[in-house]
C-alpha cells in the first residue's frame, strides 16, 4: 500500500506565504506517514491566467529555480516523493506550466510540461504557456520513474483528454496524477456548476476505468477575484479526490476548505483489475490511425 | 429535441417470442412518440457466448437475413429510426456481432460490426465473432448517417475504449449508442458487483464528457443460466441509461426489470457544450502517435 496525500490549498498573492503553507502541509502529511505528496497546479500563487498581463511573466522561474530547490530539499529531508508545479521560464519569451517530481534523496526525478493548454474566458493560458514538446525525454506523455513506481503526471486541462491518460498507461504508468486549478464562474446557475464538477470527476474516473489505474486529482480551493473586475472571478471548487483502478472513489476533499486528503492506494489493484478487464489486450491499433487526425472530414 | 426509446429486455431461448416482444415494445415506444428506438445487443436470443459450442452458429444469419427484413419493415411502417443487433454470418466460418441502423422508409442506412471482442469466463466472444474490419465503408468506427443525424453506434465491449468514442466523434457523430449485454457473476461479492456497474456507467459518461456528445446505453436484463452449470450464469444488470454531452445522467432504467426508457435528447446541446469546453480544438495530434502502439516498451 502506498500512503499518499493530496494538498488542497487556498492561495493568495503572497508567494512566500503560499510556499510556507505548502511546506507546512507537506510536513504534516509526511508526519502522518505519506510517502507521496501532491501539490495543486501553480500552488505558489494566485491563478494569474484570469487576465493577460505581461508583468505576470515575472512570476516565472527556470526549471532549476528556487521553488524546485526548496521543495527538492524538503522531499529529501522528509524522505518522500513530492509532486510540485511551477510557472517555468524555459527561455526569454518561452514559458511552460510544469510539474516536477521529487524522488526523496534522489532529487528531481523528472518533470512534465502541460501538453494541452486551455483558453477560455478567465483561463487565458495560451497567452502564458507553450504546450509541452511532443518528443524527447520527459516529453510526450511520459511517466516519471520513482522508487514507488512510474508516476503518470498530467496537468489540469490534460484531464479532459483520454489520449493523455492512455499514453501514460501505455508507457507503464502505475498511477495517474492531475494537479489542477479548476473552478466555477459564479454567474453560472447552480445546476450548470454541478454538471461541470460532476463532468470533471467523471471524466477522470473514466480514465481510471479505461486504463485500470488509480487516479489522484488535486485541485485548488477558494474564490480568487478577477484583477479587472473584482466582483467577478473564479470559485475554485476543491473537491480533490482519489479513485481506484475501477474508477471507484476512495477519498474526496471538501469543496470549500483547505484540506490534506490522506489515504492509502493499493498499486497492486491494477494487476487484479486488468486480469478481469484486459482492455489493453484488445485495442484495435490497426484501426486507430485517424486518432492522429484533427477531424475525419 | 429527439425523442428516443431504449428497449431493455429479458430474453429466452425462443427467438420468435423474443422478436415478437421486441416488436411489441418498438410499437409501444413509437406510439409514445419515439423517433429513434434502440434494441439491446443480440436481442433475438439468450446471450449464447457463455459457452463455446459450434451448434450456436446455427443462430447466425446474413446481413440481409430475416431479422433485418422484419425490423426494416417495422421501422418503415412506424416511420422511425431503429437500431437492431444480429449475429451475422458473413461467410462460412466468418461471423460478426453486428448492429444495423434502420432509417424509416429508407431501409437499412448502415451497419457496424463490433470492433473490440471480449473473451473472459462466461463471455467467450472471440470464439464466435471476428472483429469488424479496420477500413472501408461502414467499417473503422464510422457513424451511420440518418435523417436525425449521424449515429455513432458501437457495441458492448467497445464501450470501455475511449479510442472508439473519439473516432466516432471525429467522424462527426451526433450521438453515441451502445447496445450491450453485460452482467454480474453472482459469485462476486456485492461491493465488487457495484464497482463493476459503476465503472460501466462512469466510463461511458466519460466518453460523453470527453467528446461533448450524448450517450445511449441499452443493456439486457435478467438472469441467464450457464448451459453447462445451470446454478451459475450471468445476472444481466439492465440499468440502461442516457447521458447528456456533459456526462449528466438524463434517465436510467431498472436493474431488475424489463423497461422501455423514453426521453428527449437535445442534439443542440453539443453545440453549447463544445463552445465552453472546446476539447477538439486542443488535441495534441502531433504527440499522439504512440496510441497506435500495443505498448510503449
Amino acid at each position: 500500500m502506498l500512503k499518499v496525500a493530496l494538498v488542497q490549498q487556498r492561495c493568495s498573492a503572497d508567494v512566500a506565504a503560499n510556499q510556507a503553507e505548502s511546506e507546512q502541509q507537506v510536513r504534516q502529511a509526511a508526519a502522518a506517514g505519506a510517502a507521496l505528496v501532491v501539490l495543486q497546479e501553480l500552488h505558489s500563487g494566485l491563478y494569474f491566467c484570469q487576465t493577460e498581463a505581461t508583468c505576470q511573466f515575472d512570476l516565472a522561474e527556470p526549471l532549476d529555480g528556487p521553488t524546485r530547490r526548496r521543495f527538492e530539499a524538503l522531499a529529501k529531508e522528509l524522505d518522500i516523493m513530492l509532486v510540485i508545479s511551477i510557472f517555468e521560464k524555459r527561455a526569454t519569451g518561452l514559458y511552460h506550466n510544469t510539474a516536477l517530481v521529487m524522488d526523496a534523496g534522489n532529487g528531481c526525478a523528472g518533470f512534465y510540461r502541460k501538453m494541452h493548454i486551455p483558453d477560455d474566458p478567465g483561463f487565458y493560458e495560451k497567452f502564458y504557456f507553450t504546450p509541452g514538446d511532443a518528443g524527447g525525454e520527459f516529453n510526450g506523455f511520459r511517466p516519471v520513474q520513482t522508487r514507488v513506481g512510474k508516476l503518470g503526471v498530467l496537468v489540469c486541462w490534460d484531464q479532459w483528454y483520454p489520449e493523455a491518460a492512455r499514453l501514460m498507461a501505455l508507457a507503464g504508468a502505475d498511477l495517474l496524477i492531475y494537479p489542477t486549478a479548476i473552478g466555477w464562474d459564479r454567474e453560472d446557475p447552480v445546476d450548470e456548476q454541478q454538471r461541470q464538477r460532476d463532468a470533471w470527476v467523471t471524466v477522470q474516473r473514466g480514465h481510471a476505468v479505461a486504463n485500470g489505474l488509480p487516479v489522484l486529482a488535486v485541485n485548488r480551493v477558494g474564490f480568487e477575484a478577477s484583477p479587472q473586475q473584482p466582483e467577478l472571478g473564479i470559485q475554485f471548487w476543491g473537491g480533490s479526490f482519489a479513485a481506484g483502478p475501477q474508477g471507484e472513489i476512495l477519498a474526496e476533499a471538501s469543496v470549500e476548505n483547505e484540506e490534506i486528503l490522506q489515504l492509502e492506494i493499493d498499486l497492486a489493484g491494477s494487476e487484479r483489475v486488468r486480469r478481469i478487464w484486459p482492455f489493453l489486450r484488445d485495442r484495435r491499433i490497426d484501426a486507430y490511425g485517424d486518432i492522429l487526425k484533427r477531424f475525419r472530414d
